[in-house]
């Protein structure tokens, strides 16, 4: 009882309005549009790129990472702690189920005998329903990690860019003349301009893959719901059944006569089960996500598709990537460079 | 992927209509109803007192244990890891939505910061759902222990009945005349009544306590359902605002517009949350169960009334007891023993 929470902490939600819309880090600095400077600036396009202002605060925050990837690595991390919690849960479930039954048994009264019995057989189910929702979790954790792979391997381009970057500033400062500036000016473009495609990957990626790994949970936290509220509710029906008015010492209590509604119900919350489908859901791509194939078929069609248009795109990239590498240059020599 | 259960698994109970009728270990032999000799026997009247045999398997299966409340011990101690792996997955699902939130700001892409952000919210408010349902399975977890108590302290009013007909049985066959006889036998029959009270009492604790335990389960599972459902729902709607379609590398990715469309979910997310409340259950007593101090209430109103029921019918209670002990010595010298 101690742990009860008030209803106060229940409805959190809803005492903090204006709070809630957020929940960042309060002590941030509010840096609200100012932050697109990060790790998806190419990919935004090269409007972005003509204020870019490579040493400021802003486009700093995604470079002092050790690793592009590492706030998705710990979010992954956490999410199996929470995968591992609701396998942990399913387990206990499954195990309190079949000692509630024989402990039922053991007390040798035929109607918390039998009540005990098919109660255990819902909270078995209840049981199963929660390692499947461990599953799916798990699943939109894979999903996760193809995004967090992708801003790995995004990490060496930028780096690789700002590399070169750095050498011209160096050379420029020390000897002008060199003959070198012009092969590293070369280099600079090929570097961003791979660099432009590795970010609108890591954009396209992002975005594909975040909606796909929170629709599966959202998907699976609407099933697991509703299976169990069906188990519940026929729960509380099943409960019903155990006449628990107190009786006298040496009063014989009446015989219990309830075990075919008993099994009626066990009947009832299998029919419910079975019939129930995924409702009322907004858009067709979501019903889309629900079906059982879908995560696998829409991360290979994804991929596919971009890689599609990034070759048919090829000749304007590099004229693109020009325009950037000038822009980020003063504009000084851009049509020889190439 | 790979802990991705199959349909089948899913509908376990659905695929097994007929095990799942019952969760008892099945390589039990079927004793059906012959276990009414076990805790509840006195409990459940005088009448299966006249075929009382002390020594057969049925009975003992009661006796064996250590203790007569060994198996609801364990029940509650797997209740406790239960309550807690809840309770793991709330604190992990809080913490994730922080650092989903903190991850979307990072990439700065203004969509993914502000839908992240907002499903983070969501996500955060799903683990609140946790916890308040982690301090509901502790409640009804509290509840099995009043029964457990009363189990524990039946168990010696069981051993001391049990003691001294095992000495009347020792005496009569070595001294049949010994005079000693006669006081064992007030003895016994002292000890049987107070054994058939405390066996009704825990009779009595266990049927309502049964009840009300799973009755707190129940309604909590179906509040962090409903719930959850309603936070789910309006995070898919969230995850339809961010725009996935893939961009091509250099172009401009439309700027986001649907921040005041996020903020709108999450106001009717907390709306609805607000309004929501247990609807279209079976009976009454059922709803006043939900009410938040009912467990309380209930347990001290049911304790009060059987006392009071026990007091009223005290001279009953001895005539009976006194058939009882009849019966159980074979019918000899029944008035003159009392």
């Amino acid at each position: 009882m101690s742990r009860r929470s008030t209803e106060a902490t229940r409805f959190s939600l809803s005492s903090q309005r204006n709070r809630a819309l957020s929940i960042r880090s309060s002590n941030r600095s509010s840096t609200g549009g100012t932050t697109a400077s990060s790790h998806a600036t190419a990919g935004a396009g090269g409007g972005g790129h003509h204020a870019r202002k490579p040493f400021s605060f802003t486009s700093l925050r995604g470079t002092t990472q050790p690793e592009l990837s590492k706030r998705l690595y710990r979010l992954i991390k956490s999410a199996n702690s929470l995968v591992s919690a609701h396998e942990t849960a399913a387990r206990e479930r499954v195990s309190i189920a079949t000692q509630l039954s024989e402990w039922g048994e053991a007390t040798g009264d035929d109607a918390v005998s039998d009540v005990s019995d098919k109660v255990g057989v819902l909270l078995s189910e209840l049981g199963e329903q929660e390692e499947v929702y461990a599953g799916r979790l798990d699943e939109s954790r894979g999903v996760l990690k193809v995004v967090r792979n992708t801003e790995k391997s995004v990490q060496p381009s930028r780096d690789g860019k700002r590399k070169i970057a750095d050498e011209i500033q160096k050379v420029k400062s020390k000897e002008p003349q060199s003959t070198r500036l012009v092969t590293l000016e070369q280099e600079l473009v090929r570097a961003e301009a791979e660099n432009l495609v590795a970010e609108a990957q890591l954009g396209n990626v992002t975005r594909q893959k975040l909606r796909e790994a929170y629709t599966v949970e959202f998907l699976a936290t609407i099933e697991r719901a509703e299976k169990q509220v069906i188990l519940a509710r026929h729960g509380l029906r099943l409960l019903q059944l155990l006449d628990d008015a107190p009786v006298v010492p040496g009063d014989v209590r009446p015989a219990y006569a309830h075990a075919s509604q008993a099994r009626q119900i066990l009947n009832d919350a299998e029919d419910d089960l079975r019939e129930w489908r995924l409702e009322g859901l907004v858009g067709d791509d979501v019903k889309t996500a629900a079906a059982e194939e879908a995560p696998a078929a829409a991360l290979s069609t994804g991929t596919e598709k971009g890689k599609q248009r990034e070759d048919l795109t090829q000749d304007a990239q590099v004229v693109d990537t020009g325009s950037v590498a000038a822009a980020a240059d003063g504009g000084d020599g851009v049509s020889d460079r190439i």
